[in-house]
Order: C-alpha cells, then structure tokens, then sequence
C-alpha cells in the first residue's frame, strides 16, 4: 500500500478539518497539494503543513498536478459537479463532501461520466456509515435480532442553526440529508415516497425556519421511517434512532463515558456538536478511503448514493412546499453499482 | 370519609379485576352489589365477596339499590351509556370504563345530563393519569424543564393481540385511544387534527390487520404528535413517551427493578403486559375515585374527556379509511368542565 | 379477614408516619389508641384520627386495653424490651420498629418469651424485606441467574446526618444495620464475621465522625459484602446493591421515573431521602403486617431477625473500636424459627 | 515530526499485536526490525510486514541496529530489565511492557539508570490512562464535579482465566497491577497500604485458585480503593469503576453502543475480551508514544510508575500470603519524575 498523495480543493473550515485529519491523524495519505477560491486562505493552509504543498490558482490546475494521486473535494457545493467530473477525465480518485452536486441531474452526469470510466473513482462523504454505533446497529439488525424491520424512529438534534443565511430548506439539505443516505445503507433499499410534517416551530429560531420538521421517508419495501430534525434543539448535539422490527427493537445507546451523580440527579453528557459525536466515524472514513485508494480501489458511499439523495432531497423539498406525500422516481439502479453501498 | 358502598355492572375480566382492587387492596369501598348479562357469573362473583353481595337481575336494579353509593360500570362498551344515564338520573357517582360511549354523540348526552344534573358525577376509566412516571413526565414538564413544548414522541406495544376478532379499528379505538386521552391531559388542550401512517405491516399479525400504524396527533397549540401503536411486538408491553421542547427533553425512563449481567449482556426486563406495567396506576385511580366519592365529590377524568375521546377516536376512523389529514371539531368545552380534567 | 385494631406506643415522627399509613393509606387496620411518653403529644395525634382513639397514660396500660388487637412499637428505642415482652405477655400481636432491643441480650429474652408463648407474635421493622427492587434482586437470584453468588457490593448514602448528636457508631446502629438484616435475608443464611474499614472522611461530617465507613460482611458460607456507609453523601439518598455470581451479577437498577434531557446533560433524579425511596415497602410492610394480623397469623422478619442483628451490630460496633476482624458467634438458629424469614 | 523506525524484541501474541497497530493502524512509526527467542518465529513475522524488516539474533543486536530508533520491548516479562537498561546504555527510547521489570530490585535499576542518562527514555505500558473513559472519569474528577474523593469501587472481570498456569499470585501481578497503576494515575498520589480480602471461591476456577479476590487499596490521602478482580467471572469482559467523592458521585458509564430490546428485556452488550475494551486505548498510546519519539522526548507512564507498581505489587502478594494490612515504603519521588505520569 502506497501512501496517497492528495490534493485539497477547497482550504474552509471543513477542508482544513480534514486536510489535519489526513496530515496528523489517519495513516495512508499526505496532501501535497491545496487550492481555494481565497487564494490567500490556501497559502496560509499550506504554510502549516508539515511538508511543502503546492498551491495552485485553480482545482483544475490541481486535477491536472502529475503528484497528485486522488483529489479531495471542499469546496462550495455549487462547484462540486465541476471537479468532480474533471478529476474523472483525469482518471484521478476522488472524495467528494457531500452534496455530491447541488442538483440531481448534476449527480446524474456525474454517475454516467464514472460509469463511462469504467470503475469506481468517488466517493461521497456520508460519514455517519462508518459510527461505530450505527455499524453495531446495523450488525445486530443484518443478525436477525428484531427480526424484519417495519419502522424506524430518528431525532437528529442540533443545539442552534447559525442566526443567518439558514433556511428552512437547508433543514433537509444540510441536516436531514444524513439521514436520508443513512437508512439507504442501513436498510439496503431505496427510498420511494417522503412527507414532511411540521411540528410546533420553536421561538429560538430565526423567525421564518420552520424548526422543528418531522421528514417522513417510505422505503420500496414499505418500511416507514420517521426523522424529527431540530436544528435549534438547544440543549446538545443528540442523535437517536430506534428500528423496530417484528420481534425486537434496535436503537443507538446513550452513550456519555462518564456518569456524574451530583445534586440529586445521575446524568450522563450529551456531545456538545456534531465534531465531538462523529469524530470517530470521520477518522474512520478517511482512514477507509486512503486505504482503498492506497491498494487502487474506491469503496464506501458511491455516486449513486450521491444521486439518491440528490433526488430524495429534491422530493422532499417538493414536500416542504405542498405539503403532500411525494413519491420518489428512481431509475433502476445500474448493474454497475449493485453491490457496492 | 365514609366506605363507598359499590355496585358493579359487569362481571368480566376487567370487572373483576377492579372488584379485587376494591376489596383487597385499596381503602374506601366495599362491593355490596353486582350484576352482569351473565347472572350465573355475576352469582359467582359474589360468592368470591368477603362480604355478602346483592346480584341484581340488571343494572338498572342495581342503580336503584339505595345501598349502592356509587356504580362501576364495566360491562360491554355498547351498555356504558344506558347505565351511566340511568346513574345520573338517580344521582349516583359513576366510575366508567372507556369508553363512556361507543359514539361521540352518546358521550355528549352523558356530558349534557351531567350538565343538567348541576355537578359531576362521571369518572372515565383514564388510568393512565394515575401513572407515577407519566406524573413524574408531567410535573418536569410543568416545571418548565424542557421549555415550551414542540412536539412527542410516543410507542405503544403489545406484545400480541388476541389471535381472533381484533380489528385495525380497533388498534385506534382500543389502544392508541389512551394515548389521545393522555396527551389532553398532558398538554392541557384539544387536538385539532390526526392523520394515520401505514409502516409495512408485521408478518405476525393476522392476515387482515394492519398491524403496527403511526397515529399522528396535532393539539391545537400545534404541538405535534407521533404515536407508534403497535399490538403484535411481540417482546413484551412497552410504553414510551418522549416530550421535546425548546430548551430539552423528557422522557419515560426504561424502568425495570433489577439489572442483571450475564452471557455477554447487561439487561432489564421489559413487562410482560399492560397489567404488570400499569397495575400501581389502577391502584392510584380507584384510590382517588373512593377518596373523592366518600368525600362527596369526583375529580379525575370526566365526562368531557370521555366524549373528546369519543370524538377523536371517530376522526382518526376516518383518517384511516381515507388516508388522509382529518381535522377534529370540538365544540367548545364548558365553563362546567374548566380546569377539572 | 377482621380489620385490625391497632394500639400505638410512641406517637413521635416514626409513630406518626406509621399512624397515618394504617389510617389513610394501606387496608386492614385502624388506630384505636396511642400513648407516648409526651402525652400531650399522644392527644394531639389521637385529635387527628379519623375516629376516635384512647390515649392511654402508659405502654402497659395500652396493651392491656381490650380493644387493642394489636400493638404497634415507636417508642424510644431503649424501651422497645418492655413493651415488647408485655405484649408477648397478654397474648397480642406487635409490630416494632427497629431496634427489637438495644442490646443482644434483651433481644434474646424477646426470642425466648415468644417461643415460651409457642407461637410467632412478634415482626421487626425491617422495611427492605418489602421493597420492590429488593425483592426483584432476590427473585432473579433465587431462580439462578447469577449463579452460585460469591460477593455483594452495596452501597447506603444519605444526603446529610443529624448536625449534632449522630456518632460513627450510628453509622453502624442506625444505618448499617439494615444491610446486616438484608443480606441475611437475601442469601438465607448468618453474618459469621465483620470488619469496618475507613476510607478518608468527609471534610462536611462533623469533626468527630468517621464518614463514610466500609462495613464488610462476611456469610457463613464465604459469600464476602463490602457496604459503604456514607451519611454526609450530600447528593441525594442513594441505595445500591449488586450481587456477584459464579455466571452473572445481579443490580438494583437505577430507578428515577423521568429523564430530562438539557443542558449538555441527561439526567435522571436520585431520590431526596429515605421515605421517598422507600416509602412504597413501608406501605407493602404494613400491608402485610395487618393482613396477616387480621387473619391470625405473624410473618415477616421475626425476634430471631432482630437478635441475630443485634449479636452483629455489637460485633460491628466491637470492629470499629479494635479495627480488628470480628467473628460472629450466634447460637443454633431454633427450630421455632425455622423457614420463617 | 519524523518516522520512528521501531525495533521489535518480541514477537509473540502481544507483540505481534503491536506490530500490527504500528504498521496498520495509527501513525507515526514503521518496524525496521525485529528478533525473538523463537527465531522462526521472528522470521515468520517479518516476513507479513509491509516494508522489509532486520530480524537479529538477539535483542542486543537489534538494541545496537543504527537504524533502530527506539525499542519496543514485548519478550517475556523477566528479560524486560536487560534489555531496557541495554537501550538506555544506547540512548535509545523505550516501551516496554509491563511488568517494567518482574522485581522491585530490577525496576529500581532502571530507574536509577535513566536517571544517570539524564532525561525520560522509558514509556511502560499501562494503556488505561490512554482509554478515553478513564480519562472522562478523571476530567470529570479534576473538575471537582464530586468533590475530594474519599473511596472509589473497582471491578475488574475477565470471562476466563487460562485452564492451566494461571495462578492466584497472578491475579494481583497481571491483573490487579492495572488498577494499582490506574489509581496513583487517577489521584495522583502514591499507595500506602494494600490488603487482601477473600471472598466464596468460584467454582469455575480451577481447583487451587482463590478467585474472585478483593484488593484494598489505601493511598498517601487516605483514599481507600476496594477492586473486585475475579478472573472467571463467566459473562464477559467488565471494567467498572466509581470514585465517591464529598459532594457526588462519578463512574464509568455501561458503553454498548446499540440497545436491543427482545425477549422480554431491553440489554446492551458487554464487551468479550480485553481486546474489544481497550482497543481503542492502546491506539490513543502507540500513537501517543510515537508521536512523543518522533519530536524527541518520551511522556507517558514513567519507569517510576514502573517501579510504583512492582513495589506494591509485591505488597500485595505479601498480603496474600498473610492476610494482613501491609504499609508500602515507597522511596520519596525523585523530582526527575515529579509531574510526569
């Protein structure tokens, strides 16, 4: 296994929580190249990594960098189709945060670009596949221990949304996306109608976000999934889920490492956000990309997941603005991904 | 406080059960008279009496025994309202089980002859609201421990339905109708609106029985409701009750007395029916209702809420035949029956 | 069953508390009389009653009374002998709170005097026996869930002592002696030795209390139970016990009837105090105390109870004086006694 | 930050375990060379390596190998002392397993040789402090959430000793010695006295193992430590703790990550082996080490700790032998080692 050379398009909050993640956490890769529409925020990344990167002016210029073996994309989500689909020309590996385009025929043209390449070059950023808790529940769930699966309960809490520019469509693109993904892996099927219900909203968020939502997803095989997400849910960053099947249930356990019995009460720590909840699954992903990369392959959330959720979440936008049950129209899935989520 | 001396239409299961509790295990009562539609039964039940008991050819004696203070009605559903009528012209206090009435209208004619007759006099069989935990969940919530509430969560299981003659309807008017009560009382308000969800159906349930539903439940604040009613679970009887508000959450804890660790496993029991789980409840209820009866008074829940179950629980029928949002138009609640549920 | 006509010596709080339970919350019994060694006191309370009680100058005097079926001791503890052995003297029945006397001598002419009289007159104010989570504890270790047990964690934390008047040996007299009562009746067999070991004390006891203790326990048969004592614990009254076997242990669970969920934290209440946490086995006791009364019979922890604790409480007493282990010499438990605990 | 190039005396089962962290798992290091007593068997081992490995004949050689930059000592315990004072002579940094060394004597020799070469070269092996709820438990505990500890409550249970050679003597030395290193970590103070307490014997242990054990601790402060180590405790892998302190509580919550309800019980898993447990913090100490090697300096559990832990060890088997209370003389802390575990 040869280290992976990497090349980070995009230096923000997120491409630099990574890029410290590849460079001084996970083994298999270092990054050797960087870029970013701020020209100067990539410099200054680049002046505290641990060996020299280059810096190019552009992410085609970065695709285009002999040393670089795999591309990393962080960009703005708007740009994602372009680089994505560039790094394919260039035969080059990708890990693509999500969304994988904004647009699902965007993902569209990117799942045919890789189809047409002939093998697997992308992989999305769905990170919550490799928690160690929602792996546990999917084991004991693919055992047979609650027998077949006909429900599921999700809370997917944040304690606040940013005071501006967060709207009520981001609740789903953004925050309930994840979940969306989630239950496609979990279940092993695609989603084939959404809902959303609007519960009381709360007053400690903005005025016009409608917060909470309650998104409702129907699977092909009838299994019906409820995910109340809350982005201003205040008191932490809370992730719970619940299946229930014929003969059992299945659910996230509190977690909280410590117990503090103090002032008449025995409590355990809810995570304060999602870094401290996920940081585990977030090494994990890097670690299995760099891996499958570093032996010539790519495994984990393909482009068809990408494209799944692109449309998902296109339906249930649609349902936000009606208000009605939208049924999801999904091409058949090519033979080219069978298997591979 | 004097002994209420009782008298009981209807000898089944769940008459006799109450019948033990009054005369073995709360303080207040004493049963001094019983019938049913089966007199041989009702014969038989006396025999079991630690004091002699009068059985009464019909209920209708039975109200007219000037040695019965008060009547437990818990015979057939269809003959509440007929009895509790006849109680409330004779000026009796009136323990009944739900329903009060098998229709909306029958429980507003109750309302209205206990209008007419100038003071309460109906218990509705309610027990839930006599639960320690749900009280505990009440009284954080009141507290203001979760800020203003958005939205609950709820779970209903069984862990089988009888294999014969019960019905999808009966899902709602059976089961999930102590949830509509309870979260009246919970939330202080009306519900405005229910729909009803369709998970894919256990294998387990009889053939015709659409077996577990979601009942959506919306009050008239907009708190909203999720009410997963499932009688075939099949590993035990679980309640569980999740309330989210703007700063928190509250929740049913899990319960269960003692922990035990073996075979690669830490676990508590789940109980093994509704009788183990709300068994302190009933114990609290008949309690209250001889405490209240013998001090010439009733409190607990009214007829008022009987028939807004009444109501609700024909709304969510229709909701389930039709598929769709069912709005619930209540009249507005008496003067009579402010601040006594 | 005959209702029970109780007579009570001691109408301070312990009395009170008692009286009030027979009178107002459990079946079967009624308060006829009082006295206390403050007669004033003795009037005030018989004005409270629902009906009208005798108060009498003295304990003998009470006991004498014809109407008194039965006799209730929560008197000072040093004068629990006297009325005890009156009582087995004119043939009545006694519930006495613990101690059953202040010494092992005097308990042992209790023994003696009711085996004299040829009949178990005599149940000892050992509330744990009642307590629901106990009695799960014993349940699942008698049906073999753990296996063979080999050792016992407990723990006994009180929020605060008495800020003056309560001495390292009430650590022992008061508080210990109830984990002395339970692991005897829990395992079924005798203490046959005891150690205390002291861990740092608590800067918030006062200057000459050694709090917490370690009070270890030995059974006849090996089994080794360690029981903190901490009465200064300042977060709450907190009980707990786990039983260790050769395949599994066995715990008190948690208990706490609401989890709240906010601030960073979730949490569920550790009880206030003594009655909180056990005010429901106070209610079985008496229960069961007055149904057994009431149909001639005595059951519950007998004299033999009552003197083995106090032989263990001295030898308990003897350890903390000499930091020695102390070996416990009970005589052959009767035959009187036999299978009656 | 530089490459440690690892030497590997060692290759047996732990040893082969650390290999594969070093050159799978965490960052930082590569295994340049390796030697064993077993030479095929180094052989073997070198050749699954991912880069070409030097396997010597002996630890010497490979102590003397220039491009060995530090030595990873994993041979059987009692050549621990020869080659970590032949890699201080080097210069060369060291971890080794624990024991340090199998005697006090031997520990001590190191210590003192470390001192001479003039700064830290030893990190031993105690992966507790590196588990990631010990270190909540003692955030929590430094923060003062409980107060001043006074008492802590240890458990230490493995599903099974070995059928054959595992004797009680080791269930101090091998495994008790963690709980003696974990306490003088987590209070940061030295033991002062330990004793031995012998519970019921468990059947399943082999004839002449006294089995479970309790280990009391008492530290410098007074704190007392009671640590049930029971070696075939049957059900699992379960490392408990709680540490009481004036005002509160603070313990090791239960993990698991899914809950699964079935069968009458809600339960979650508890963990198989050492392994699984502690999995996670032997990652957090190679990469911990490597990282401190790899800018020049050595942190970590000390050669002290070391030493610590051999003195009182031996203690305990004194007072295994004689079941009294045995003082540990403990030297003062040399001030080269003062803040450094």
């Amino acid at each position: 296994m040869r280290t992976v050379r990497v090349g980070v398009i995009g230096t923000g909050m997120i491409g630099q929580t990574h890029i410290q993640r590849i460079t001084g956490v996970v083994r298999g890769g270092q990054v050797v190249a960087v870029t970013d529409v701020d020209l100067a925020r990539a410099e200054q990344v680049a002046g505290t990594l641990p060996a020299a990167a280059v810096v190019h002016k552009t992410g085609q210029d970065l695709i285009a960098d002999n040393d670089v073996d795999a591309v990393l994309v962080t960009s703005w989500g708007a740009t994602h189709e372009e680089y994505v689909l560039a790094a394919i020309a260039a035969g080059k590996r990708v890990f693509c945060e999500k969304p994988l385009a904004p647009t699902a025929d965007g993902a569209m043209r990117i799942v045919e670009a890789e189809m047409a390449a002939g093998r697997r070059l992308i992989q999305v950023g769905f990170m919550r596949r490799y928690d160690a808790a929602y792996n546990a529940l999917k084991n004991t769930l693919d055992a047979g221990e609650a027998g077949t699966p006909l429900l599921m309960h999700c809370a997917h809490r944040n304690p606040s949304a940013p005071p501006y520019g967060f709207t009520t469509d981001m609740i789903v693109s953004d925050s309930a996306v994840h979940e969306i993904d989630l239950v496609r892996w979990l279940f092993g099927e695609e989603i084939a109608a959404v809902r959303i219900l609007h519960p009381r909203s709360s007053s400690r968020a903005s005025e016009d976000l409608r917060d909470p939502l309650i998104v409702l997803l129907e699977m092909a095989s009838g299994i019906l999934i409820d995910v109340e997400v809350f982005v201003n849910a205040g008191y932490g960053y809370d992730i719970r889920a619940e299946v229930v099947g014929e003969s059992g249930t299945l659910s996230l356990s509190h977690g909280g490492l410590a117990t503090v019995t103090r002032d008449g009460q025995r409590g355990t720590p809810v995570p304060a956000n999602w870094r401290e909840r996920f940081d585990g699954a977030f090494d994990a992903e890097f670690t299995d990309w760099l891996r499958a990369v570093g032996t010539g392959t790519t495994t984990g959330p393909s482009s068809w997941d990408g494209y799944a959720a692109a449309v998902v979440t296109d339906r249930c936008l649609e349902a936000l603005r009606t208000g009605d049950r939208v049924e999801v129209a999904l091409p058949e899935r090519p033979g080219f991904y069978a298997g591979r989520s």
